[in-house]
Parts: C-alpha cells; structure tokens; sequence
C-alpha cells in the first residue's frame, strides 16, 4: 500500500503542471484582509478532479496503462479520469447511472470513454466497477480512496503557494476548501503541512466535520436532506483521507443551501465565474464569517458545474 | 501627437505584465480545429479595460499624477480608470449619468474615485469631462480614443501570443475581436501586425465594419435599435481607431442578439465563465460560422460585468 505524502504532491504538481496551466489565484476583501481564491473551476471539464486522475494515470507502467482504467462516477470525477485517458491514449470505462443527464453520458462518451450503465436501484456501482476491472486486469481510479489521487489533488495547494509567494504573499496559513470524500483536502494538508485545515461541507452532509471532532468515522444520517451541491453528497469518508485530516488536526464547519447561493452570487458578481453548489462552500464559510480568517487564507473553488436552469434559479433568489 | 505602435504595445505589456498576472488562454473545438480564447472577464473589475488605464496613467509624469484624471463612462472603462488610478496613487473623477445603475455609482466610488454626474437628456458628458479636465489641469483618458488607451488595450494580443507559444502553437494567424470605438481592435492589430484581424459587433452597431467597407467613418443609425451590448454601444469610432484598423486591412461582421444569448450559453456551459453580451460577440461570430476559421485563431473574450437577472434570463432561454 503507497503511503501519499509531500514528495508524492510535489512529483503530482510538475506533472500537472506540464499537462495545463495553473488556474488564476483571485482576491477578494473580507474584513479589511486580502483572502486567496483558487478557481478550480476552470481546470478543463470544470473541476479540479483531473488533477488526481492525471497524477493516478501518469503513474502507471506501460503493461498496466494497456490494461486502462475504470472509474465509477456521475459527476466531475469521471470528466476527469475520461479527461487524462484521452490525453494519455489510455483506454477508460466508466460506471455512471442508467438514469444520468444525457449531457453527462454524452459529455462522457465525447471524450472518448465507454460508459457502463448501471441501475441506480439495483446493484452497486463499486461492485460493477470492481467486477469490470477484475475482468480486465484494467486499473481501478477511485474518486478519492487512493493514494495517487489524493496527492494529485493536493498538487493545487503547492500551486497556489507559488502563486501567492508571486503576489509577495508568504504561504497559506490557513486552508478553506470544499470537502465531499476528502480527496482534495487531505492532499492540501500534506501540500501544506504549515497551514491549519479547515474542511467545508454542506449542513446535514458534514460527515468529514463530524467524523473529525469525535475521532472516528462517522456516517451522513440515513434521512439527510437533499443538497443542491451533487458533488459532496459522501455518505462516508475513507480511512485514507480521514486519517490524514485527522493527524493535521483539520476542523470543519458546515454551510446552509442559502449560505452556498449568496456564495455562488458572490463569485458571479465579483470574480464573473459560475461556482457550482459543492464548489462554493468553502467560500460561503468565510463569507457567512464561519471561518475566522487568520493570516494568509486560501479558499478553493473547485469546480463550476452546474445546471443552467438552477443557476439561473439561484441568480433570480437573489433580487 | 503621439503615434501609437508596437513598441508601445510591448511597453504597455510589460507594465500591465508587473500589475496583474496574465488572463486565461482556453481552448475549444470547431469543425475540428482548436481555438483559443482570452478571458479578459477574469481582469479585476471584470473586463480589459484596465489595461488602457494602467498604461495611460503609468505613462503619466509625477507633475501630471498630482493633477489627477477625468474619464466619463458608465460601464467598463470607467472602472478601469478608477482601479488603475488607486493602485497608482492618482485622484479620478469619473463623469457619470445621474441616472446609472446605484451599483455602478456605488461601484466606482468604493474604488475611491469621485463620481460627477450629470443629466443624460440634457447635457453632454464630453463637455462635462473635457470642461473638469480643463479646470482641474487633469488628464482626460478618453476610453478609446487615445493612442496610450489602444496600445494598453493592445497589450492582450502580446499576452495571449505569448500563451500560445508556451502551448506549442504558432502565433495568432487571426484574432477575432469585440468592438465598440476600437480601442481595444485596433491595439491588437498593433500587437499582432502579421494576423488577420476581424472585429465583430451587433447587428445595426456594426459601424466600424460598414466604416472599414466604406473606406470612411460611418455612424450608427439615429433609429439603430437596443441591444443587449451596453458596452458596445459606441455611435462613432474615432479617427485614429478606424485608421489603424483601415491600413491593417481589417474586415468586420455583426452577430445577432439571439446569436449572442447562444455564446453567452455556451461560454457558461463550456468554461464556466460568466460573459457578458458585449464580451461574447466575437465568440459568438465564430459559434455561427460567420468567420472561417483559418490557422491559429485567437478569440477575445472581453468582459463579464452582465446584471444578474439578465443573465439568468438569457440562461432561461436557452432551455
């Protein structure tokens, strides 16, 4: 089993690097302080997610990438393990839901991957995916329960602390970052082993926060309510990326859906970026004053796909 | 009078260069081939305008700063005036109409600039500016006409050549523009002097294109009716903007409201960039196939300041 750690993020973040360019480090004021905004949300498909299937696909041999990968996954995850295997010639099959947008499969099938329907109400996508890379000796690329991933997420905090050394800015002592299975801020805590960690997940979906003050995991509750941010509805964390967390001392607060649309308002009228629901959350912390900003703060936008029709919902609540 | 040119525009890209760091270059599909787009909607205050601004004031003596500037505008230009003034230390005073939206009057003044007003239906802002300029022995920046205002506008062409070298591609064999008085047209002619440069403008505002085919400046119709570009509705270029264009051989096409609503979509769905009407022309002009795409082709993306109810309304639109 790889441990991931720091060298692992920085080989991820030369890698990314060579791959696409780094995405803008925003401002904003907030209490007479500058605060750090990395828009993730323009990383190609829209989220950051590449960053870990790029430092996942980059690392496999010859006779594995042969093999190809599967992934499972409706969302930004599968754009992005679909995103590097094209990129890296390397086959890729992805388990999404038979009742899924047609965007998405189509989105999917346009980058070149196979797509593997299942049924949402009968049978397991981990096990589906399991099944089909077991059968095809293809490698199987989770969304956040996995070493390479998690360092390759990571890679966006090395990049935004070489930014913001840029601005004349020291690094980050503090991190906001939107946190669904904890892929993307446990390998921001190993980016940045000086900074404190704070981990931001919708109201009722704060498993990680929980799991976090009681020291062991915790589950969602079976009767959560629906949130508008698709992208963070985990029911459970990993071990991988809860004991990581864990060991920083990583904290969390969590976010109302009316907290998340003044955030996503926000983004639009100051920074003219569309923020998904779970992209947002992190920056409705800081502005809902849930996050006491102390030194350098750097808060992640990490992707920005979202529904036309809900966004334009979300732009008329605000009048 | 000064001349504007290249060597301006290499200054003015330098010196922009040292205030904000570079707009993304993306990319995108059509008929096969790779298009690149510069999002200047992500320059602060949410448009290229500053670029102009910065250049005109930096160039500016220390007896001239002390003096301060005077711009009349109600939208892009005006922000980027008062932005460019702050950073520099200069006082603004930015001649607006009474009746402007309160978050553009709001807007400006938090940037520290004083805004003067005046009455649409009554009086003329151009004499307003020119008459406080007079009396103040201020610095008029006029938002196109002005050679330091092109070259600074000028400055994204060297910026996005740039960009496209370090992708590995040649530079720019056409760029496809926004216009409204050229500006910021005319500057990237000058900062490309071997690419085709078509500017693209609404259907009935498309004076610079009947302009440039007529071989002589041609206003806007009196009875022109509204479009949705606020930011391009200029009823006159000017002689030095037109000139360049002239000798460079430009062309111009116009695109259809309808045809602009579909770029603004397509931006949102693509690159979760938040375009507004006037900034998406050019994108929009290549979206309906109204310009062959032939070689590296540049696309500007120019600005994203769009009320958010008009937004969601053209997001409605598209369903």
């Amino acid at each position: 089993v790889r441990n991931p750690g720091f060298s692992g993020v920085e080989a991820a973040a030369k890698s990314v690097a060579a791959a696409v360019p780094p995405t803008p480090l925003l401002t904003f004021e907030r209490n007479g302080k500058t605060v750090f905004a990395k828009a993730e949300s323009l990383q190609p498909m829209g989220a950051f997610k590449l960053r870990g299937a790029w430092h996942r696909l980059t690392s496999m041999s010859d006779v594995e990438r042969a093999k190809g990968v599967v992934a499972f996954s409706s969302g930004n995850h599968a754009q992005g393990v679909a995103w590097a295997a094209k990129r890296l010639g390397i086959a890729a099959a992805i388990v999404m839901p038979s009742d899924a947008p047609a965007a998405k499969l189509a989105g999917t099938r346009a980058l070149g991957a196979e797509v593997v329907l299942y049924d949402r109400h009968g049978q397991s996508r981990e096990k589906i995916a399991a099944a089909l890379a077991e059968e095809r000796g293809a490698t199987l690329v989770p969304s956040f329960d996995d070493p390479w991933v998690v360092e390759g997420q990571g890679s966006a905090g090395l990049e935004a602390s070489t930014q913001m050394a840029a601005l004349g800015a020291g690094p980050p002592d503090l991190i906001v970052t939107p946190c669904g299975g904890g892929g993307l801020a446990s390998g921001l805590a190993l980016a940045c082993p000086d900074a404190a960690v704070v981990v931001v997940e919708p109201d009722h979906w704060d498993d990680m926060g929980r799991s976090l003050r009681a020291g062991e995991i915790v589950e969602v509750a079976p009767d959560a309510p629906p949130t508008a941010c698709d992208a963070l509805m985990t029911r459970r964390v990993a071990d991988l990326t809860f004991g990581i967390l864990m060991d920083r001392g990583a904290t969390g607060v969590s976010v109302s859906e009316s907290e998340i649309e003044s955030a996503m308002r926000f983004a639009f009228s100051t920074f003219q970026l569309v923020i998904e629901p779970g992209g947002a959350v992190a920056l409705a912390a800081v502005l809902a004053g849930k996050v006491s900003i102390t030194g350098e703060t750097l808060v992640i936008l990490s992707g920005g796909n979202v529904d036309p029709a809900d966004y334009a919902a979300v732009l008329e609540r605000g009048r």
